[in-house]
């Protein structure tokens, strides 16, 4: 597993409350449903993500969301490694799921948490994602009302995945779908591109190299919610470019609504070592995974005012208009770049970056 | 990947979406989240999930369950091998999250699809997952709507672990709660126990015994709401006894009520071939995990009216009282053996059969 961390290697926390003399590793026994599963819940996940709906230890959990439309989503993370520049893969799986659901255009409530471990994992291992998940959910205001533990043997996992689902209330007005994108709209980015993909592969067995680039994870659900205070129905698509990075997104989009777009090169901001970073590996940062950005596609009237908002807010502060919706090619996106040119961007068909995510 | 049968040994169905010439397996490239991960999405889910809510493609699901209040669970499903007597991971899937919803007094609703994929999968096993998948939501009453596909290395996953999270609204009077049960109040048990257990290790690596013992998978919702019509708020406690079998979920209700409980023995169904694996293998049935069963603890004046209700829902002919809850001692299950002794029955601390779900 040369994926995990040692547990001597990492700064220390508050100290893991399970007995680690006791299990020092994760058994397979603390996923069969017999009492290392309930230790592992009643010391660890309950005390951790505390409320009274996972203080119950039902089956699920009961909630009253009030009346209206509800947003739900789900994601698993698999990213390797498990600690990364800027984050961890508890943090990744609570901000991740939580801006699926800001890109529905709702407002983040209760997440669910399902773990697969693998045996052997060190029990302080565990501890460290579970804790940096409850500091994640509460930066985004979201509870962890239900969850579920497995083990699988050595060599048939990697460490620890998890899965997240989510349920949020739509916001006010909220109208946002891929196939709304349509002629004529702004595309805006909200801020620079690549932090995320480059911050994992710095720190990738095999691969290792020299960066200060940090992962740009980050829960978005106040800058959408800036962005449809300032805009409502003016806005027709939402989506974070996380896997397959912006070029993907735009991609699918694109598909989706039977639209063109066209992009404008020197308008999609990359931090330098981003772009030192994706020279020397050969990488095209347009397919480069982020974990707090935002794309927004909106009516052209609107574009000033969502840009205004966007950089309002500091996680938007880099947020520019990126390019403009076309009627044709349809499905295609076109990049005119600083020489004048112009070069198709395509979906990757091939593999680029395996377990960012 | 030893527990993946190979496709050609596979019983025909209709054929796979995806193009098997042009990628036989699943490939790390499939998720992603560029063309190939476009591709299985557009091919495999999205016709085989089919529903307004997928073929929007978005981030997430927009949902409109209505004012009242909502259950929300999850699970992970690693089960070993993927295909066993009775049952797959797919229909497990489904109807253990459908389970979990309808333990909590909820009418299951929508469910999400979380698959983390082992590169090398032959993609026609996936497909029999999915089309499994999708015909026991069909039986189940419930809406895939949202999901995620996530690959990772060979060696580092074991073919295919599925989660899904679910949604499912309140049956009206519903009023579960581990912790409602209390003194005099009777356990009813829908019906024989061990099946899913025995019947996954009967075709485990290594295991390999003849025995005709089926898995029980079957979705419960409509036993349940059959229960809650007859019995309403003095339905205290319902509970599905799957990992840990009937003595693990009865120790952790007893923890949580802090009450005891007694059993008859004589009272719990075991269909004989189960019981003739149990003593090859040395196994306790009360440990072994069933997956269409459910536990009822009912208030004493409900113990008939719920029986009957049971009885009369074919899930649930041959639904028995099982027990009493008494005062005392505190968290401890109590069987009642033939020859009139008693012996305690505890929560295993062990490993007794790991990836049984």
């Amino acid at each position: 597993m040369p994926s995990i961390p040692k547990a001597a290697d990492l700064a220390q926390g508050p100290v893991c409350p399970v007995p680690i003399a006791e299990y020092p590793q994760v058994l397979l026994a603390h996923g069969s449903g017999g009492r290392l599963t309930h230790n592992l819940v009643e010391k660890m996940f309950v005390p951790a993500f505390g409320n009274p709906q996972l203080d119950l230890q039902h089956d699920g959990a009961v909630l009253e969301p009030g009346a209206g439309r509800l947003a739900f989503t789900t994601d698993s993370f698999v990213v390797s490694p498990l600690f990364f520049p800027g984050g961890d893969i508890g943090e990744l799986a609570i901000y991740g799921t939580v801006n699926d659901l800001a890109m529905c255009g709702a407002h983040p409530r209760y997440l669910s948490a399902g773990f697969i471990l693998e045996e052997g994992l060190p029990m302080e291992i565990l501890w460290r994602v579970v804790q940096s998940m409850q500091a994640a959910a509460v930066r985004a205001g979201v509870q962890i009302v239900t969850g579920d533990t497995k083990v699988v043997e050595r060599g048939k996992g990697d460490g620890i995945f998890i899965n997240t689902a989510g349920i949020g209330t739509l916001l006010p007005g909220a109208n946002i779908s891929p196939k709304r994108a349509k002629d004529g709209d702004a595309i805006i980015l909200s801020g620079k591109i690549g932090e995320h993909g480059i911050a994992i592969l710095s720190v990738r067995q095999g691969l290792t190299f020299d960066t200060d680039v940090k992962s740009d994870a980050a829960p978005l659900h106040c800058l959408v919610a800036d962005v449809m205070d300032a805009a409502g129905d003016k806005v027709h698509v939402l989506r974070d470019p996380t896997r397959g990075g912006v070029a993907s997104a735009l991609n699918e989009i694109a598909e989706a609504a039977k639209v063109g777009m066209h992009l404008t090169e020197g308008a999609i901001g990359i931090v330098p070592a981003v772009e030192s970073a994706c020279e020397m590996l050969g990488l095209d940062p347009l397919y480069v995974a982020n974990e707090g950005k935002c794309l927004a596609i909106v009516a052209p009237d609107a574009a000033e005012t969502v840009l205004a908002a966007m950089k309002s807010n500091p996680l938007g502060k880099d947020a520019a208009r990126i390019g403009t919706v076309v009627r044709e090619p349809i499905g295609r996106v076109v990049l005119r770049t600083h020489i004048g040119s112009e070069r198709i961007v395509d979906m990757l068909s091939g593999e680029q970056l395996p377990r960012i995510c």
